[in-house]
């Protein structure tokens, strides 16, 4: 039997560190590496990537948009870069942040988590607008084919935070509500001990005492956005994230992907030398 | 020069009348159209509603997730339903509900709202979790192409209350909130009576009061989920939008699709009736 998707991060994270390698096949990028800015260039762009993560990384994040901004052809390269990503061996995250209630959840849940399927991905980001309740049929089916989804709680950018910091009616901000009910699924859904496979998204720079969280037992992998070209360094790792720093995936794209084709092997390696060094430090 | 799309909506209402056609190529509807359950099948379906709706009503609606699942070849199906349905006038709503910040959120709305796109739409549904700001490159790119977007504010689904009933630091609900700074983003970009672009998703079984959301002078229009099959009646369009009801988009896709190929052009046209009758009474 396999392991559950929150199992395999956590042996992914100690075998491997927390560094994320983004693979976003922004317009700009695709110009520096010397790639055509349509779907070839992205599938290209997208494959090297894989290729220098492999091996060096645990964890790869591709972002959606960057494919689907090519219509079909652009989803069929990502299907590519999806397929390749798993074959060598990484835990791909696709970064859709998909969202919806009933049977379009479910479809959406059933591109991206169902064995076999073109887009099929380890795990999805979505999207908790229309409630966390609303996505019950997509953590049933990630569980059912262990699979993961990553669940927006808190993100970094200030104009997130009239919605986000807004209070329910249990007294706590949107965001706190989001953990909380997201911890109580993977509490009824995994083995005590073990991790979720529903996990966080809470970005790196956020300030955990103005979005009304408090720091908690993390029961699923938290993936941190906000590393690198965006501000958080390594060190800020253990700083912000503190008793829960061996649940963060620190997610970095442009970083890393600046460094060019030929720079990336390097710029990778450098970069989880100095997550290794921080964690020591 | 072409119109505005909320002037062009506005157009639309007047002559056809508020049914928006869904196009929802579920798995138990393709079963029971008697079409295949993959690509091929979800192509045809939506082709022949297309072809069913052109001229009967303005707007169509196809659910983005329900392509989706197929991946890549379910895109390239809903490029040419897309394709058909604006070569037939129909005003298109693609249903993909995105939602992103930055040049990821601008990157979605490249591929709906670009001309020329592959996945050219008219208009595309948008999730404003990480704030309506975060939405300001796709309502730049709308504007500049004179498409739309309509962004999610209150939706019927109970689970979806405590996000969207939250109190934000303005001391309005989140959704009443999204409401006042998508109406602010119509007045800086909108002639002076005229509809703006940039539109609402409200269901149509939402409380308003619970919701905490007046009746507004609908600057743009109101994209209504909700209607046949979920349970609200051509005359509750007026019952529950009163003097906002001109503005409304009624969305209606099981209700209609069930009818299967054979029976969809009489079950539009009876619904069409319905509406008008209820405008009348």
């Amino acid at each position: 039997m396999s392991a559950s998707f929150g199992e395999r991060v956590r042996a992914a994270l100690v075998a491997r560190g927390p560094l994320c390698v983004g693979i976003d096949p922004h317009s700009s990028l695709l110009g520096s590496w010397g790639l055509t800015d349509d779907a070839r260039g992205a599938r290209d762009f997208g494959l090297r990537t894989v290729d220098a993560a492999a091996g060096r990384v645990g964890i790869v994040k591709p972002q959606v948009s960057f494919f689907e901004r090519f219509g079909s052809a652009g989803l069929a390269a990502l299907e590519d870069v999806l397929s390749a990503a798993r074959a060598a061996g990484l835990i791909v995250i696709a970064d859709a942040k998909r969202g919806d209630i009933g049977s379009t959840m479910d479809a959406y849940a059933e591109a991206w988590l169902t064995p076999g399927s073109p887009l099929e991905a380890d795990a999805l980001t979505v999207n908790p607008f229309l409630g966390v309740g609303a996505l019950d049929g997509a953590f049933a089916l990630a569980q059912q084919h262990d699979k993961g989804l990553f669940v927006l709680a808190t993100t970094s950018n200030p104009e997130a935070e009239g919605l986000q910091r807004a209070i329910s009616e249990t007294g706590r901000t949107v965001s706190a509500d989001i953990v909380a009910v997201v911890s109580a699924r993977n509490a009824e859904h995994s083995p005590t001990g073990e991790w979720g496979s529903f996990g966080f998204v809470i970005g790196a720079t956020v300030d955990w005492a103005d979005a009304g969280i408090a720091a908690f037992a993390p029961s699923a992998p938290i993936l941190a956005p906000g590393f690198g070209t965006q501000g958080a360094t390594p060190a800020d790792l253990h700083r912000r994230f503190g008793s829960m720093s061996d649940a963060v995936i620190a997610s970095e794209s442009r970083s890393i992907l600046s460094a060019g084709p030929t720079g990336l092997v390097n710029a990778i390696d450098a970069r989880v030398a100095q997550y290794s060094e921080a964690d020591r430090g």
